[in-house]
């Protein structure tokens, strides 16, 4: 395979060494990209295959619990799922910036889809988190009680199903800042 | 006051027409900005100062709802606090962007901020509407009662609150595509 010269952007000129940064951030942003689609995907099926049921019962006790008994954690598993399909189909888009370093065009349209994307996922852990919170703390002034007392094994494969989620939160602000320092650079 | 001429970027030229644009789109994020202050402070001070009194009582109905009965609600008015506060911090740099509409180094600083209180926004308004849908729903499975029928004024401005910082968030997603928009073009 041979590289054939580039075209350069309107009006600019060919800058080697800034062209092999801009390269170098190309690489780590499909590395990263990589990670995150391992982390919502694992958040997704972390919290999409919860499910714990009861040895006992009393009155007040549920006999079995899912993800899905709560509203929440099945947008988180949606969320999870739509930012992972969505970050699979970006690879091919960060390989094309591997080899052509210069585009601008397309990264713009890639931070936009990261920046949604950023939000989705945050709003899907976030509201999760403050479940969590709740079924491991309860609140006294609602009358809400804690359900991590007889669920243990649900409440620690729903929290920690958060981790990649918020890993992926951290990878997306890192993705945009990537992309910003290259259309700066380009 | 007379206008002197901007100090061009490393080996770029002049071009008064894309300069012309740039400062066009300063100017709309200099707009947005002001109304994402007004967004995110009105989301805080409603949250923040919402709390009912009942004029009755029963053994399961609490007397009093406050916004701080909940962690959550707590940082929610934190959070829309903290993002309000660096809005105003940032306003100068977005008035400084239009005077200086070439400048590359403080967009990407400022479209880092942006990423990061755009997240720290969608984590508080996300985690409150966890919340607020609970109120308003309760949920059977986790024996969790929805305490808005004896609360309606507390439950409408709760969910009343959540619109300015939805609103504020939409806001920072158009700031970063803009942004990125203005760099790519410089």
């Amino acid at each position: 395979m041979k590289a054939e010269p580039v075209e350069a952007g309107e009006g600019s000129t060919v800058r080697p060494p800034k062209q092999g940064l801009n390269r170098g951030i190309s690489i780590t942003d499909l590395v990263l990209r990589a990670v995150a689609v391992i982390g919502t995907l694992a958040s997704a099926v972390a919290m999409g295959t919860t499910d714990e049921t009861l040895p006992f019962s009393t009155p007040f006790v549920q006999f079995k619990a899912e993800y899905n008994d709560l509203p929440t954690f099945t947008f988180f598993v949606v969320a999870n799922s739509v930012v992972c399909g969505y970050l699979s189909l970006s690879l091919p888009a960060s390989i094309f910036h591997i080899v052509r370093s210069e585009v601008k065009i397309s990264r713009v349209v890639l931070v936009f889809f990261d920046t949604a994307m950023l939000s989705l996922l945050t709003a899907g852990a976030s509201a999760a988190a403050a479940i969590v919170y709740l079924a491991h703390e309860g609140n006294a002034s609602a009358n809400w009680v804690a359900i991590c007392q007889p669920f243990n094994n649900f409440c620690d494969r729903i929290s920690g199903s958060l981790i990649g989620s918020f890993g992926g939160i951290i990878v997306f602000m890192l993705l945009i800042l990537l992309s910003t320092i290259t259309l700066s650079r380009c």
